[in-house]
């Protein structure tokens, strides 16, 4: 797995999260490591690297498509924290989730609003589990 | 139908599109006229003039989410014709309906940057029906 | 084909509407006429046939579920249309278009609504096509 | 938060559960408290609160939405609840939720009888968990 | 509860799982038996007994729609399992999830391999939860 | 536009269709080029290159998760068609899309039967538009 869109797919997602390529890899290399590279190659050296809109506005867009499929709790929760991480505010991403409510529905911005908290709580220290 | 918030509401959707509330109250008027109320009070005087989000921010979430639902053809040629009016530009438009194919895959991409070619060809007068 | 399901199927899709079983099984009779056989005795025979719920709250069940599918359009019309023939009034179908705008968002309300608008031109002999 | 949409939808809300509209504007004070006005103003001040259809429709057309959706699980558990609360009956409920296997497919039936299986363990005194 | 249908579903479900018809007949004997009734009649009495595709390939579609539902997890774990029960491979499996990644989007194919992760954790004696 | 990961997704597409990544990348030349690189490069060249299952099983999953989305119409017409020229049979995909009527519910088979339709008729010579 080593190509220029992989490296650039890796050095993308490191600039969300410190050690995150390496995560995704290890998470995926003994039941399908096919997938970690679609997503460093893929996701992340095309979508993310691609020129056009800034990653902030990237990063809403994702949020929004993950709260939309609403079955897409760990990718949402995941996407949340990393939108955090390039300078999203938390106030950002619950007007977001608000926002769509009108166009998917309530329990959509809703359900989306609690896994929002939960990310929330988590990086306070509050865990709810 | 008169409040503040529909006024509100009246007033957001002008700035998209001229003489826009008057077609949303007259296309309803007979069949299900509170629906009319609704989207002039809910969506635009409620969830587009709510602070937090700038008006282009919002209607790239709102274009995003019509988008991914895949279903909202109609809504999603309405939102991407007022995203131009108000700043967005064809490129920002196709850019993230490129971005969700990797969330919601191919198809809903491919059929969203299908109805944004139907919006920019009517524009340009090549209407292709 | 037969079967006393699949008689109590076709006698149930009578009451929605005069030669409705036919119409089934001729559509189907070349490409799928299993389908054909399944849509008689699952669909009519047994979950309308079931005791339990009257026919017009089946009816709204069903109206309300293609709606929120938002893909079903022919399978909406046709129900919309069976609705009507059964006793729900044009209000009470629009009405329950109206209610689904907070659960699964305007588009799926907006577009239930405009295919029951186009069902009822088709019935008043205003054919919009 | 104040008017008289939302006095309504407070007082519609109180009929389905009492102190029902305080736990919703506490869930949300702190997070978000636009969505609690919204849910007060909008899904119970103008959709419950519209005339047209009896309340016992209504509740069955948003547990049918619900169901559908197939990613609402806490808003079709607090609405199964709900409807109870107005008359409902137990059987009334699980009959809607058969009746969509057809149109949803049977998963989405499954899982709602799941969730409609841990409202009634709770309300009993079976608590699962 | 019994007919050719039905007795035919029952045979087919026990080739999948030993026991398994009881099992479906027992879980829903109280809340809905109808439902049983159909699952044994229709899922595995008519689709799964029709001629024409082997099956493996039944199988495959079924994880297939079950994973690109992204809602139905307890049924595509148990489907799952049904599918090594008749000779589909772990590979084969992992395959099928990672093709839909293109065309449902890759939060639909992580967390159907999530889902697969956990079958295969639990045949293999270890339990995550 | 070019690299291995291209050569051979653009090889594989031609086994499906001859000029078919042509027809793809004039397609979208104007309006988002990179989408057609996707196409070619992940869809192609990664997912329907990759060893595991053979050509005809993923195309059977490719129009089973098409038709599950239900929203995917041109695309499941294109990749009938697909399946159709590397061997499958009109009855392997009738079958198919009648299978998934258990799962994703009667619409959306019914709607995939009728897309098959439209494509035999297209090959047969009889245009229905």
């Amino acid at each position: 797995m080593s190509s220029d869109r992989i490296e650039r797919g890796i050095e993308l997602l490191e600039q969300f999260r410190k050690g995150g390529s390496q995560s995704v890899q290890k998470n995926y290399s003994e039941i399908a490591p096919d997938i970690a590279e679609y997503i460093l190659g893929f996701i992340f050296g095309d979508l993310y690297a691609r020129p056009g809109l800034d990653l902030k506005t990237k990063q809403t867009i994702t949020i929004t498509a993950l709260a939309v499929l609403g079955n897409a709790k760990p990718q949402l929760a995941y996407h949340i924290e990393n939108g955090l991480n390039i300078g999203l505010t938390r106030e950002d991403i619950i007007n977001s989730l608000i926002h769509i409510a009108g166009y998917a529905g309530f329990p959509v911005a809703l359900n989306g609003i609690a896994t929002a908290r939960e990310v929330f709580d988590k990086l306070d220290g509050k865990n709810k589990n």
